[in-house]
């Protein structure tokens, strides 16, 4: 009896071989192959499970476990050649087993699909990417508390519509950035948490015949649980979905540093100059310097953005379990992973090396009537409700405006035009430095709250 | 000291009044006004802290709020009268509170912006509706919990690749959509956490000059702690787009059940029956009865990951702190919200409605090879390693394919011509009911392991 | 003969009415009812047609014709009653034909359904909306063309990576901004000529057994053809993809103008000032006056690319023929349309308005070296190859760098350092004027090649 | 004159050499070295424009054609080593180039910069891509129309929302798809002529001072024309997004075949086997023959609309000109291309090969009442008003499934009892083949319709 024409590892039913076309259509081998090392841990997972719940002899267990050591170690010498008739990382490294170790290879599949086993591979790769990314973040959130530190005292224009708004210090910017990284990290290691639970043992979508133990495998892989429901759990992309919608929204705050440190490096604002060795020149004018690192940030968001949306695209509609259609999760989650990290390692480097330019900075600040609301809350601290005190200080800026000078060039009798509450002491009100100190409550920009917060990030990060 | 052309609230510096178009392009008062509630709930706790803290006397406090009081009221009986030339809900609120207590009016909104002001509104919004949604799937999961009940013994086809693959329960399914749910639950209450934060005190941008207590009005309000950066509490709408990410996910989950109903209920599965109530028929064939909730959710899911999308890029680039682009973060919010709470609660009356049709599941189950794979496990139990045995069986099922037979249609010797391990016991073993049974650990889909599912549920959840 | 409990239209083989939660769910007169124009005007044209082909009796016709006249000038009287249990704008229209003047509204429907109705109607709309479109776009192209001719001299800096790069003038980069135009104009166009097909007579989705003519129904509505498929025709939605492809890209032109609109309205650019009749100020900064157009307009540009995204999720993976996903098309497609047209009428208000700083852009473009590269291309013409004069230039900039001036400062025994080609007419290409006036062939910078472009541009469109 | 620590070829003014992470990090070479035949070619015409303006000397000229003709010989016999210190395909050819030819290498550059080299690559790139896809088009499209005419009379149940409608044929289903595929052929054409105008010439940003010819370029490299001005050209990708939304809107046409035969390959439908060569088996599952071509099909259209998400997210709110954020904007570009190409190869393919399983579309067509609205025509025909006859008709349904039959199997007194105008011809009028034959005009189902758009279809495409 013959088992027709193909000789893949489910082939028997078939009575052709697969096309070549298809072969080259289908596989997967050339991207799921970064999942070798949680392939053989997974594996070898199961095997001592099966070993120890009696279904696999001792033997058979121990020739599997030290064969997979060996196909990694092979796999990580670049000596491994993997095979796209193989389709897959799973097969290509069951049938280098079962090549070296013969009847034992052939026992490992027993008691699980390949439905059950990617699911945990890639579970257990972006467990472990989640960890690392979170230790990148961990160093890029020290290095913005450093240079916020370093900048406590530093003035300049706070914007709104990116018009000049009312002076701030440039530690208080950098622990705004600080404070959308934090919660990207809260986001992931809450995306962590549901990530880190074993599906092995759902087999193709109903379980399994065996007296498998699945809080053993669980225990062994580092996993936090076991998944409830096998229909569930070999067609759940939930993890993948939710790490692109951390990555997305962490690449989007990236997005918005990059575009801030792209305006501080023109000329205009002169904010800040960024380090030759992180910028390129242009291949025909002899004269530019350029911010590539954020420009390449701010580009890169679009395909975070574009890989979280795919996968939604991927799995609307459905039906459960299983569905080939689940192949295509992996790409856009390598790429997202891939470019989160490039992104925040990058920025970790770059973060302090930026030279900020404080002469710069407080001139910009001292522009553009930025202490105007002091002036409006100084008429309001004499007894004027707000809303007058608005009005009399938007007319003196108007006045200003044409007059071509700053409120604080204008003569008091001027001032008093607007308002007779106005005193001399206004002066001394609408200083840059004056308007900053008042500012001194928690999250405020005054250099005394954004050194007392520097020091509540410190505590609570050890760093 | 005359304004010049502009009686906007900030038209002081101003020589032009707003264009017609430019009214009409840019209020907001046309969708923001469903904040009303948690715009006088903000102001309430605002004006009692300033009265505190001392900014503003007893008596002003006590007209703001009561004024508020009164405004609110007439709001919720249709009788206030929004107008789009005061641009948003804020000012709608703000200038009749003035109209109708004169100055003290005029003296609440120190100490803040709308900036601030309209970050908590969200904030507020957005809390309340995440607590509204965890009830509504509250009761959908019960409603799934007590159908998995009502069917934890109907057999029906278990699909991979839409292809008849193993046969699992009805109830097994449906605990299978209830994981779905119960991630999303888990997913907007960690999502709940970063949104019920306090912005508040944050100002335009910098924080204000006046002593203000943000804990006591965090107190007030509900809300579980303050932001920490201004900068960063006026220009953040992380929780806008993680609450769309969320909700995004719901509906891919809701979009897959829906798929599943509309193929169940055609002639061709025929698996269930929905009740007439929820189907429409056609305006031109007769005999039309459409499953029009399922496809309606389906098409749903589009619309929320649009709105998701539109955040993202909202978002994208944006430089601190508060820009005019984040009004239009309020749409697709609210649009995300209102989508997935109509089909939640649809789904929550159309669930213990379904008409699971016991026959056509078992039929559907007992053709297609179902029990292959228990073939097979039956030939590693007598010592086969699995590799071997799927062979053997994908030969026998090619065999019966062509015969146009199922596998127990085949008679023992055929059958031993595949292999001659196989013994007359083999029956037993490849029967619906008994492959169902013998997966039989947790997350597997026996009768068993499905009622202990069950228990455990309504354990956790005290449903 | 009994109807059993349901009296809709459809109703006749149903047992149930339709829940309350279920009419609220799925009726879409709340949305579509801005089709009555459409719809009237295809009922009368399919109603004309049946007439003509002997369907209907000339009497009906006549009644239908004018019931439907009478309906829609009560429409737009605002008098007509919607109702949400008749669904949708077509059942509303037609129950309340039949109401006036009875049986012949009920013959109405004979040869088509909802399915291709509803097609035909969006379709109508969308035709006439681009219509529309094309025509503000052209006002908006005119307007730039404008600008670009009172601007054709004025010299500003071009720039690259938002670093300064070489001279441009403001009359070039406005036509820049018309060259993306008017490529939107061109797919919109080719949008309509797909749009612009008669789908009616597909009925439900296999055509009818009456005798239509589908082209005259086609001729009375002004459609270039008609479609050619039944089943593509009632389940094709590709014309509401298409146009909101379109918009978003137009949209995102937008987005670009505004990003450079906000840049160069704040204290460091001040290249132009906005009138402020299209600026808002601030509930609590006295001196703000914000660029609130651009953006609102890059705001929107994310909504409009989530309508998009909504509907190709939409279509994903829809079974043939029509589903009641399609309901959901409506939205996305009316928001898009609505939000690229107030956006390009806005813009083509403000656009006139725009004053340019013409002293702030000259200073700006004398700064930042803009003209090294018309010294190295004074070197090429001395000899040096390109890379060697680059080489050169980029050293006499790194130089000039370290002494704070600009390269026309250096002495011309500084210059000769970095290449002895360089000789005393050195001077006078690298000024402004002299780097404009050089760059002279079609496509480039100087005013005289702007002055020909706007020429060229005002023949191709008679603007 | 020294340059500093920076050896690349736009190094003079930098003082610090490139980070290795940023090397890393920034590098184009890895993925667009597949640019390489384009921008040799825009090379070759540029150097023979320059020699035909005067700019180069003709053995300069020779030298520059002939080196780049070997250097792309040993491209494509894979023995050119591309170095990522040189960032990208341009700086790696002609770095090659002038480590071959020397100063004539160095001068190639003159009056071009890679920003309009780059724009003129990718537009070579996707101008052949194009061409290269609606070739592909057409064979598949040929496919669909050879597998109509061979189903032209096969009867099958058309759907909508998945419920039995009314009888088709296979044919007529067939064309359907063709009628989406025509589209989108029609829309790549369109997008062709957008892209295909050349930007060489407008330099970095501004244009040159070389006296170029443009017309010159554009005839060589076989373009339709020349940009018009050259702000726009460096910083359009207009082409690129066009073409992600074209490709978009062709996998959800995919998407939706896919749907379909995986529906029709379930053993509920039944229509349509698909041959084994196309089809996988389970690693588990011994009996498992899956769909595993429409399956990725469909999944892979979330790429897709994941790549237009990416590029149209990448250019929203870029100032111009250039920023480096574009590039970003070739491997959305190349993986869309990539992966529709792989799609309409691989459905070239499958198409001819679906066995249509005649009996199980025809008895399923049978079922299901599907003659329905032929037995209203009937009553209409006989006098009634459509909408009476329509309720008529659903009342003998309602009665049709109490019974648990068919119409065809009520008797005619039955029948009579819904509406008195029934006579014993009503029989005849209720078949399939009856159904099928009257619905006979342009665009309808029935098998002269078919062959007559089958006919059309051939004679427009020659086919």
């Amino acid at each position: 009896m013959s088992s027709g024409g193909n000789s893949k590892l489910w082939g028997g039913r078939f009575t052709e071989s697969t096309s070549d076309l298809m072969e080259a259509f289908s596989e997967s081998v050339s991207f799921d192959r970064r999942l070798y090392r949680q392939d053989i841990a997974g594996s070898q997972a199961h095997a001592r499970m099966l070993e120890k719940v009696g279904v696999l002899g001792a033997e058979d267990a121990k020739a599997i476990v030290e064969g997979l050591d060996a196909i990694r170690a092979e796999i990580e010498a670049g000596r491994f050649e993997w095979k796209s008739q193989l389709e897959d990382v799973h097969m290509n490294i069951e049938s280098e087993l079962t090549r070296r170790i013969g009847e034992a290879g052939k026992r490992l599949h027993t008691g699980r699909s390949r439905n059950d086993q990617v699911a945990t591979d890639v579970r257990l790769y972006l467990r472990d990417a989640i960890d690392d990314l979170v230790g990148v973040i961990d160093r890029l959130a020290l290095a913005l508390l450093d240079l916020a530190e370093r900048e406590a005292d530093t003035v300049m224009p706070g914007f709104t519509h990116l018009q000049v708004a009312q002076p701030v210090t440039f530690g208080h910017h950098m622990l705004a950035w600080r404070e959308q990284l934090m919660r990207d990290r809260s986001r992931l290691l809450d995306a962590r948490r549901r990530t880190n639970v074993l599906p092995l043992g759902s087999a193709a979508l109903a379980g399994t015949v065996y007296p498998i133990d699945r809080a053993f495998v669980a225990g062994l892989l580092g996993f936090d649980g076991v998944t409830e429901n096998s229909l569930d759990a070999v067609s759940d992309r939930d993890f993948a979905i939710e790490f692109c919608a951390c990555a997305s929204l962490l690449m989007v705050h990236l997005s918005r540093w990059s575009e801030e440190l792209i305006l501080w490096s023109t000329p205009m604002f002169g904010f800040v100059a960024l380090p030759d060795r992180f910028c390129t020149g242009s291949s025909i004018m002899p004269q530019k310097k350029n911010p590539d690192v954020p420009e390449l940030v701010r580009g890169k968001t679009g395909r975070v953005i574009g890989d979280l949306q795919a996968l939604l695209v991927l799995m609307k509609g459905q039906p459960l379990a299983y569905n080939r259609d689940n192949q295509e999760d992996k790409e856009p989650l390598f790429d997202a992973i891939d470019t989160v990290s490039a992104c925040l390692r990058i920025y970790g480097e770059l973060v302090p090396s930026i030279a900020v330019r404080r002469d710069r900075c407080a001139a910009a600040a001292a522009a553009g009537y930025s202490t105007a609301t002091d002036l409006a809350d100084y008429l309001v601290k004499k007894g004027l409700p707000f809303r007058d005190a608005h009005h009399a200080v938007g007319s003196a800026v108007a006045r200003a405006v044409v007059v071509g000078c700053e409120l604080s060039d204008l003569s008091l009798d001027e001032l008093r035009g607007f308002s007779p509450l106005i005193e001399a002491d206004v002066y001394e009100r609408i200083t840059l430095q004056g308007s900053l100190a008042a500012r001194n409550h928690i999250g405020a920009t005054s250099p005394e709250q954004v050194r007392a917060a520097i020091a509540r990030a410190r505590k609570s990060t050890g760093g």
